[in-house]
């Protein structure tokens, strides 16, 4: 089970995230490419991280949408997500492999992320500007009972997925993630270490109701933005390793 | 003797210059890479215009300064002009092979181009940028007296240079672009015909003093803004082939 | 009946609508504040140009997305319309008063438009931006069946509303807008000349299945983005005045 | 002698600055407003937040360069800086009042700031740019010995400025603050509280090489970027408040 993680999404004179502290201790950093935060010098030094610490890279494509971070859904037709997916990956792609790292796959961002797992016309839009790339790259969605569905229709467009659980967050009996406004959203540190146990021994979860749900997870998603982030990372990291 | 337009120069509802009129007659499209103008899906359509018109492509990249169209002198490091010119050769690199269409050379855009031609510390900082790129890439820049200069520092980053002169455009005696402010600064259509010919026939011009000057040019810079401009470049196109 | 229109939507170097040539004809410039299209100094020069025809201006404030010209809906919590509505309200409002106008109304811009037309909590929030600057501006919405429920929201925040009405669109038989994509959803010229009077003289038009539908309008929305809509704009008028 | 500190520069997701902190300490806030940080949202709390505090209101106009946080240099035509400048300052006015606070005066922000001291065509557009304000509000600039000459040309435009030295900056003998580059640019605590007693008891500071230079400041320019900027605020506070 790898660890994955948001870097990169400082911009300009604005610090975002505790990337040098996280950077060592995760395999594979999503590198914002300066729609929703990550601007080209900031590409760069994360680049430049990435590789010092030999972490995988994959390019985290937003909405265009500084101001709002890319949380905020937009309503994009398909050919212009495509587009729009498409020179954020090359912005990245060029980038990396200029500071010797090769990008591995991509995971979109806040709301596309979102907007792509609700949503099929988004997610064609995503795989088809993924799949129309002129090399091969994976993408990342979420680990849902609808991962057949889904890698169903990434085999349309010949593309590999990767799948992802979230090792803080409580999940609903449908596999969603429960809303962060309903308590017990957010998993203490006791569940959240259960969690990924869990995950990576029986590949369940147990669900807000009790429940274990099967799912298939490469990779989990970790967060860097505080110290008490990093700190959990560690923690997932040792408890991962030593499974 | 080829001929090289700035294109792609759209922005999002707002158009700008006459891209498939122009694309038919010109050698090298310098497609503008989203900093000055050019978003995403403007960019996939002169990409995939140029492939259809098996025109050489090339990035044109700009200081970040979208409502100023790039024209206007900006302060930036030389780290943050390695960054953003990297950045804007990738996103378009990425999105030309995506095309079926293989990026060949970088020309900067407006202020960034004359700050590159005034002062050797920008120069440096863009052919640096260039030259890490991770895959060879030619630079244009302006045929000048200077041009062994410029060759010289080019090799130093094992950088091959494309020089261009500028068809419309009336010389002073030291080999730069007479102010647009000054009478005769635009050379009537004759006077331009007379410009290609004497360039390509004999590798100098007619300064505005009188004097003939050497230039030895690889391409020529034209201009598909207007119907006037376009038919220019029929004109330029029917000089050059037949000579 | 007064006749109003969207100005000021060039941005830098891009031009847009033909200005110059509409101001004269219309009571009302609706003019872009930045967000959509509208650069300070656009926006400076079509205040001038509006105080020199005598013509009435509104702020025209939209969600933030330059790329997407505001056409595009975007997912903001109500606080950030009513802080981003502001902002733009302001900005035009204290220029045009540095140009001797006096800013009257606030008419949304594209998406925000028709999400404030579709959906009563962003319409409330609107209101709020409106109601809650510092001194009364009206808020120019589009004239449908639902006028009475519109001013009795509108009441609540003791809000005065302008309603529009649009020339040259067909209406279904619910009030609104026929689509686009529909056959006869932009009148002809006999029809708009027809829909106008009808308008002016009956307070009603004729729907699309040929129903009379009572629309008391304030203010007609015509088009100034090209020659025929500009010759539109000069019949409608001397309709409009004769009548 | 009164306190201003730039505030309200944080930006959407990003934050800087500890406004909360720092705002029941001083008399003047410089708020950003929008080029350089200070989305609208950030706008309307940092007003309420100096409403709240009885604090003074200034405009903090920057060159459009939100990734470069207005540091940066730019070329624009006077023009281009009057109406940029315009516009910010009207968008800050408008939502002050609404917010029920008075725009007192303009600060301009980085390297318009630097431009204005350092170069006289940016100091005359920016002082019409806030002449033309359609009400009467002060001009911020830096005291220097060059005072008469500004307050002269101020007065060409009927405009009343604000002088303002810097407690923690080391001066060099003409009257300009050091340069960050070399030592002793930045005072030491005790220095910083040497330097604003004696400008404010005698009205002359000790320059680099031991000179006495009168120096005429009517408020004082502090950061609260961090807690020892916090710190220091709270001892110059205390320092001023017993002279």
């Amino acid at each position: 089970m790898l660890l994955n993680c948001d870097l990169g999404e400082s911009y300009g004179s604005w610090t975002m995230g505790l990337d040098a502290e996280v950077m060592p201790h995760i395999d594979q950093a999503n590198i914002a490419c300066g729609f929703h935060g990550g601007d080209p010098l900031t590409m760069h030094k994360t680049l430049q991280l990435a590789a010092e610490h030999g972490v995988s890279v994959g390019a985290h494509p937003a909405y265009p949408d500084l101001v709002g971070f890319g949380r905020r859904s937009m309503a994009l037709s398909a050919e212009e997500i495509i587009a729009s997916v498409q020179y954020q990956v090359a912005a990245i792609d060029g980038m990396a492999a200029s500071s010797g790292v090769t990008l591995a796959y991509v995971k979109p961002h806040g709301a596309l992320y979102n907007d792509m797992m609700a949503n099929a016309e988004t997610r064609r839009a995503i795989m088809q500007a993924v799949a129309s790339y002129h090399r091969p790259l994976k993408l990342m969605l979420q680990a849902t009972p609808d991962a057949d569905l889904h890698r169903s229709e990434a085999a349309e467009f010949d593309l590999e997925l990767l799948l992802e659980a979230f090792a803080d967050r409580c999940y609903d009996d449908d596999g969603k993630l429960l809303s962060r406004r309903k308590p017990g959203a957010v998993h203490t540190r006791e569940k959240m270490l259960a969690q990924v146990s869990q995950l990576q021994r029986e590949g369940t979860l147990t669900t807000v109701s009790g429940h274990a749900l099967p799912l298939a997870a490469d990779t989990l998603c970790v967060h860097g933005d505080n110290i008490e982030g990093v700190q959990a990372i560690r923690e997932i990291r040792q408890l991962v390793a030593g499974n």
